[in-house]
């Protein structure tokens, strides 16, 4: 009877109605049936991305998105500047070194966002680069950047941004179009609440210009392709029929509850995490000014292992936390409050910490953490 | 109150009991509940693809392990030998082309096979060719070619064997370590009967060398990275966590039917299909020497229309059929008979095309295909 809750910045808890969507039987994915569904999708999308441009969308994981944005933007020698400020910044770099791009390499310390006063020096000194890689929430150091300023500034130069919205896509605002965001990544497991398999990769005119002209080798993520197989609703290869299916269902629930209605939710669920944790002495990792409401990103206790509590909490009391990564493994912890939770999951997970942190023999008077996240939960 | 059958070679009908498995609530993949999985996967699917070569999961549709296969086996310039006798051999030859491999093509007719002795002709002319590409069922034609043959000769080279087992897996016979196949690319929506969003390849130690001192760029594809993560039973990147969990029901399913068994059961299947086709004068596409278990291609007669059939039958009935592909559109039905299908399905199918075959005005005695295909079905 071991509760099953992820508070993880993706896979995210999948509610009981797109469960029931996932598990529904198939139909074929060349019909007028599946055309349906793709047409559903794709507008809902481009709600959820705030943005008229192109939708495409992969079979993979979120990483295969950010595979195709770079072996379609940029050809061998080309200038790229990558932010990498995390793991998935980390990523970008790899992908456009892999692909043999010129790549300059913003390198922001972990907790720290990129400003748009950077990337315009950047830019400056490099004005032919052809494409700026940033992400929304950098889940790996709670951080996000001012993406609208960054994108004022891009805007001015040849360069497309990119934004590898994967865990950040309905959670942390971003306004595709209005924000001149050239090309956003995202996936399916994330603030649309369904199993991963599926990514999506808008991309505007700008950007499509400058897809048309690439020369790096690519087939399975050939956006020119997938572009011409869209325009005739339908998908290049077999898609994950499933989770589409079921991504129409999660695009109606969205839709209901309102892209502003979540932000606010989401802002509403961090600041209570983040009170309660501060009342057991627990620090944000991140700068406060660029922390992320997609998760919240803390220090545990000097005396006390961050990786051995996460897994106390997961394999004792089915509580999922994220721990730390790279050099911050076992001393940070990540709670994620995004996709289908509520404020008696995120004090559940408050709840399960306190238990595990006073076994463990950090002092503080138990309760403390619940009742600063429930009087934050209900200040005015 | 529409039957919603499928009858196609992919996504194939998915059994309700692994329909619930993948409604399941999600776990995350980063945990010991999930490496449980992915050792039962492993170990399943070797029993399946009858090997004890390692085997690397990816998350995409099965043209995503095909791309895997070239891009890890092939650098730019080395020579590659690619049967195009239909729609995915082509596909092989795209992909070859794409990645700039010195791409030697086995033009075979469609309907008819490639031989072990044209490829070992081809082999004897190339000898520094680095890989073989040939496809178990090639479903576009309705053909298998006799890959043991095939994997003895090309065993004497320096060659590696590519066999695209996409739709074959689990349906026709392939013994890859036996025959020497030394990789073998799959899906799980085929005869695994699951949805679609997992390829698997494995690779046999001669393979393991070739793709060591590969130089095509690759990332998500990266089967050097995916063997370091699977070796420490983990994924590079986040996989279809659902439809993992699922499979590892669908290969217990598999463990208790039996192999032999289902090979058995498809064979039987395909010739009770092809006795009930006959009986109302449809002929069998391709060379019956090497016609594949997995589906059957027949031509429709001259004055029917073959996408007009299906679409009635997809349309108004909820029976799914397979059209013609390129030049075959209008004149071929393809009836798959792989995955979860029973005596019943195929008769059910049988009867719906007996049924729009009437209304369409081709000349016969009702019954005719059913009588003939139950006869079969009840043979000794």
């Amino acid at each position: 009877m071991k509760r099953n809750l992820l508070l993880t910045p993706g896979p995210t808890h999948i509610p009981p109605q797109l469960c029931e969507a996932l598990g529904r039987p198939i139909i074929h994915h060349r019909t007028p049936q599946f055309q349906d569904n793709i047409k559903k999708v794709v507008e809902g999308l481009k709600e959820v991305f705030q943005t008229k441009n192109d939708i495409y969308i992969l079979t993979s994981s979120g990483t295969g998105g950010m595979e195709a944005a770079v072996v379609n933007l940029l050809s061998p020698g080309d200038k790229a500047i990558a932010v990498d400020g995390g793991k998935f910044g980390e990523r970008w770099v790899e992908l456009c070194q892999m692909y043999k791009a010129n790549t300059v390499v913003y390198k922001v310390e972990w907790g720290k966002a990129p400003t748009a006063a950077g990337i315009k020096s950047l830019l400056e000194a490099q004005p032919d680069t052809k494409a700026v890689f940033i992400t929304l929430a950098e889940t790996s150091t709670g951080v996000t950047p001012d993406v609208k300023a960054i994108g004022e500034v891009v805007a001015q130069y040849k360069a497309v941004l990119v934004v590898d919205a994967v865990s950040g896509l309905a959670v942390e605002e971003i306004k595709t179009d209005e924000w001149h965001c050239d090309v956003v990544v995202s996936g399916s497991h994330k603030g649309l609440m369904l199993a991963p398999g599926l990514a999506f990769v808008s991309a505007s005119p700008k950007a499509i210009e400058v897809i048309k002209n690439g020369k790096t080798p690519c087939y399975y993520f050939d956006l020119r392709e997938c572009k011409k197989a869209m325009e005739k609703v339908d998908t290049p290869f077999t898609p994950a029929i499933g989770i589409m299916n079921a991504l129409v269902d999660s695009l109606e629930m969205i839709k209901k509850d309102g892209l502003s209605n979540m932000f606010a939710r989401y802002k509403h669920l961090a600041r209570a995490v983040r009170a309660g944790c501060k009342a057991i002495g627990l620090e944000l990792f991140p700068d406060p000014s660029c922390a992320t409401n997609v998760l919240t990103a803390v220090k545990v206790p000097a005396n006390i292992d961050g990786e051995k509590l996460t897994k106390i909490m997961r394999d004792t009391y089915g509580i999922t936390f994220a721990g730390g990564q790279d050099h911050l493994k076992g001393k940070v912890i990540r709670i994620a409050h995004m996709g289908a939770l509520d404020e008696y999951d995120v004090l559940t997970g408050l709840a399960c910490l306190e238990k595990v942190l006073h076994q463990m023999g950090h002092q503080f008077e138990l309760g403390t953490a619940l009742a600063a996240a429930q009087k934050s939960l209900n200040a005015k």
